[in-house]
């Protein structure tokens, strides 16, 4: 076997680590969905509310970067939530060309019962996290 | 809007999170592209590779188990990388019948350099995971 510059005892903590993730992802995606959000939409609504503790309101152009999608595919996404009742569009009050995304109240609902049943997944992977030391 | 059991600042630092680890994965799928690896066969050979600290050799079944993936599709992921010249199949010296699979010299070299090309990634998602507390 050739010698790589590899350091094997990090490897194991990696693969260890991705193998957390993983299961970590796959779970958010099921329970995502048992409450009706696919997971693209869980994670629309996890930014605009992480953003809102800073009174910050995020446009779609803000949206697309945080979610590193293109801006077409961050305005179909805000359209279709819409549509579902999870988020409203509202003028910007400095400028009214730019449209804001805020939570209505059933995604804010929805969006809270989905993070509360990841605590236990998220605490598991957080002890994956502290063993790659 | 109505009230939630939801602690904001808890949905801040996840928020945080799943960003760097989007912009985590974007860059891992980039560079294992840039060397000729999907994404699927990089996790593969990062699994095998972990595993062979304890001198530990993964059947297809491990690595089914690993990846979360059927086993038809570990089958044919672990083909289609010994077909590339990645992987190879040993019959297990427990049980003949059982396949193991190993890195080639190839797939040693290749895995290691997007493993070492990720290194800045890989404490740039640390720090991040620090930043939750």
């Amino acid at each position: 076997m050739p010698a790589t510059g590899v350091q094997l005892d990090e490897v194991v903590a990696v693969a260890g680590f991705r193998a957390a993730l993983r299961g970590f992802l796959r779970t958010s995606e099921t329970k995502a969905r048992r409450n009706g959000l696919t997971p693209q939409r869980y994670h629309l609504l996890l930014m605009i509310k992480g953003a809102s503790d800073r009174s910050e309101t995020l446009s779609v152009t803000d949206l697309a970067d945080k979610l590193q999608i293109a801006q077409s595919t961050a305005t179909e996404l805000v359209t279709r939530a819409e549509e579902a009742g999870l988020v409203r569009r509202i003028a910007s009050p400095r400028d009214g060309r730019v449209a804001l995304v805020q939570l209505t109240g059933e995604g804010e609902q929805r969006f809270a019962r989905v993070f509360e049943e990841l605590s236990t997944e998220r605490d598991q992977l957080r002890s994956a996290i502290e063993a790659l030391g």
